[in-house]
C-alpha cells in the first residue's frame, strides 16, 4: 500500500538535466554560465569560516534584499529570496493559487510548471504556442477571458530564447485578474537593443511577479539562489507565511550579495555570451540545422529529419558533448544547445560536422 | 484585493527565534550548539572554488547519501537530504496528507507542525500534554483509533526535553494505520545511558519516518541540512516527485558529508553540552526556578508566579542574554534556555541571581 497523496501518486516528477559525475564532458545541457562567478565572489567566499555558519541565518536575508533593492531602484519590500528560483514557482502556486482554481502555462515552456500544478492539485491550462513558437494572435484577449487565478510565461522563452516585450507584458498585466508571473531566469542575456525592463511594471501592476535567478547571469546554479520582485503586498504572504522560515543559508546570502555588487563584472560575462551565441547560430545554421535567434544563453535548433534529433543527441554523448532532447510535442526534431564558451562552442561545431558528414 | 488563498490568508505564520544583528548577545534562544563543527568542515569549506558554484549541484546529494548511509546502517535509498528539517516536514505533508485528512501532534511541540498543516490546509488534531508534560496514559490507543494521515512526534520533545523511548516508539509505529514522523532534531543530545536507537526500526516499519539536522549536533544552523531516514517507498515520492529538484546546494552537500564524516569530533561536543546542561538544571533549581530533566541542548524553566516568565525574559534581554518564551498554554510561566558554553551558562546564572534578589 502506498501512503501518498492521489494526485502524488499520478505524477512522473520532475527530471532535471544531467550531471555528470565524471570530467571531460563539454556540457551544454543545463545552461549554466562558461564563465566563472566574479572576483568579489570568490573574496566573500575565502572570507567565510565554519564558525559563522553554527547559527541560523538571519531569516529575512536583510543584507541580500538591500543590495538587491539598490541594484534594482526598488524597495526591500518588493524582494523575497529564494532558494533558488525553483522555490519562488513553488511558493507563488502554494500562496496562491487554490484546489479549485487554475494556472496558465505556454507549451511548450519551463517543464517543471506543470508538475508543480500537479503537486498542488490545481488545474493545468496549457495554451499551445503557433509552429513557429509564437503566442496565439489572441492571446492578450485570452487572457481576458480565462478565470485562471495564475499566468505562468517564461520571457525570455524557454527553450527558445524568443522575447515578449516590456509593453507586452504591461498590457498583460492589465488584462490579466489573476497573477502574472514572468520568469525571467534568462533575462540578463537579452539584446541591449531591446531594453527590456519589466521591473519599473513592479509598481503600476500589484498582480505582477517577476522571478530572477543568480544561476545563470551570476555563474551561480550550484549555490540555488534566485529571488522574486514584486508589490509588497504580493511579496508578504511569500515571505512571511509560506516560506519555509530559513530557506537561504548564510553562504548562499553571502555570496549572492556580493555578486549583485559586483554585477559590472557579470555584465561583461552576459557580452561575451551574446557574441558567441551570434556566432553560434550562424554556424548551427550553416551546418543546415535551422536556429531561431536567442535572448538566452541557449539556442534551439532543429535537426534534419533524416538524422533525427535524439540521434543526434545521442551521437553528441558518445563524443562527450552533452546537449539537452526533449521526446515532447514541437520540440522533438530539435535540441536545445546552451552557449558555452568559445572553445566549447568550437568543439560542439566540429563534432557536428563529423556527424553530420559522416 | 488579496490574492492569498483563503486558509493562506487566516495565518499568522512562523515566527523564528530572534537572530540578533548587533554582536555581544548571549544567545540561548534559538538552540544553536555552543562549540564550533568539526576540523573537517572547516577544511572542506577552505577548499571550494567560486568555479565550483558555477554549475548545478548533483540533484540527489548522492556524496552525502552514501556518508549518511554508512553512518547510520541503512541504504542510501532510505535517505533524503532537505533544506534543513523544516523542508523534510513540509514535504511530508505535501507528498502524504491530503486536504480532507489529519495531521496528529501534541500540544506542546515544535510551533511549525500547526502552521504547515495550515498552509496545506488539512486538518490539525492537538493532543495536550498532561501538565507534567508527559503523554496520556491512552495514547498508543488514541492512535490506534485515529484514522489522520500522519503523526508528527518531536522525540527528545521541544520544548521540554523528555524522551520516549526506542521502545515505544516502536509500538507506536505498529498500531498507527498513517505516517509516523519522528522529529529527532535534538537527539545527538539524548543520555548515551538510555541507548535510544531508533534507525533499525526503519527496516521494520514502512510508515517510520525519522527526521535528522546538522542545524543542532553538528554546529551548522546556518547551513541549512537535514535529512529524512525512512523505507525506500516513503523517501522515493518525496525525493523523486515534491522535493525542488535542487533543493540542496553545493556548499551544504560538501559540508554536510564532511560533518558527517567527523561525527567523533561532534560526538565530544555532544558529551560536552550534556555535561554543561546536568550543572545548568541543578544551577537553575538552586535558584528557585523548576527545571524538569533534559535530553535536548535547551532545558525549560519555571518562574516563579510573583515574576513571571515574561517578565523575566525581558529583563535577561536588557541584560543581553536571550532565551525563548512562548506566549502560550503550559509554557506561559516558563522560559526555554538552550545550553550555552560553560561561560555562557555562568553568565546567564549570574544574571539571573542579580535578577532574583533585585
Amino acid at each position: 500500500m502506498s501512503f501518498e497523496r492521489k494526485n502524488i501518486a499520478k505524477i512522473q516528477g520532475y527530471v532535471p538535466g544531467e550531471q555528470p559525475k565524471s570530467e571531460g564532458f563539454v556540457k551544454l545541457n543545463t545552461n549554466e554560465n562558461p564563465y566563472p562567478a566574479s572576483p568579489l565572489v570568490a573574496e566573500y567566499l575565502a572570507k567565510i569560516q565554519a564558525e559563522d555558519l553554527r547559527r541560523y541565518p538571519t531569516p529575512m536575508a536583510d543584507e541580500f534584499r538591500k543590495i538587491a533593492s539598490q541594484v534594482h531602484g526598488v524597495d526591500p519590500l518588493n524582494i523575497i529570496p529564494t532558494n533558488g528560483g525553483d522555490e519562488l514557482l513553488r511558493l507563488a502556486i502554494t500562496t496562491f493559487v487554490d484546489e479549485n482554481e487554475a494556472v496558465v502555462i505556454t507549451k511548450p515552456s519551463y517543464s517543471l510548471y506543470p508538475i508543480l500544478t500537479q503537486i498542488h492539485n490545481c488545474s493545468l491550462e496549457e495554451i499551445n504556442l503557433s509552429d513557429n513558437f509564437t503566442l496565439p494572435e489572441d492571446f492578450k484577449n485570452l487572457l481576458k477571458n480565462v478565470t485562471a487565478k495564475m499566468c505562468i510565461l517564461v520571457n525570455p522563452h524557454a527553450p527558445t530564447g524568443s522575447l515578449l516585450k516590456t509593453s507586452f507584458i504591461d498590457e498583460l498585466a492589465s488584462n490579466f485578474s489573476g497573477i502574472l508571473v514572468v520568469d525571467e531566469a534568462y533575462v540578463d542575456f537579452v539584446d541591449s537593443a531591446e531594453s527590456y525592463n519589466c521591473i519599473p511594471l513592479v509598481k503600476k501592476h500589484k498582480n505582477l511577479l517577476l522571478l530572477r535567478t543568480l544561476s545563470k547571469g551570476y555563474s551561480l546554479a550550484g549555490l540555488r539562489f534566485g529571488y522574486g520582485i514584486a508589490d509588497p503586498e504580493l511579496i508578504a504572504p511569500m515571505m512571511h507565511k509560506t516560506r519555509d522560515s530559513y530557506n537561504t543559508d548564510y553562504v548562499s546570502q553571502k555570496l549572492a550579495t556580493a555578486a549583485l555588487l559586483s554585477r559590472e563584472y557579470a555584465k561583461e560575462n552576459w557580452e561575451r555570451v551574446r557574441i558567441s551565441r551570434q556566432g553560434l547560430i550562424r554556424n548551427l545554421c550553416d551546418l543546415g540545422l535551422k536556429t531561431l535567434p536567442s535572448h538566452s544563453n541557449f539556442v534551439l535548433s532543429q535537426v534534419p529529419l533524416e538524422l533525427g534529433a535524439e540521434v543526434l543527441y545521442q551521437k553528441l554523448k558518445q563524443k562527450n558533448i552533452l546537449v539537452r532532447y526533449f521526446d515532447e510535442g514541437l520540440l522533438r526534431d530539435k535540441i536545445r544547445i546552451s552557449v558555452g564558451s568559445e572553445r566549447e562552442n568550437k568543439l560542439l561545431i566540429a563534432s557536428l560536422k563529423e556527424i553530420l558528414n559522416a
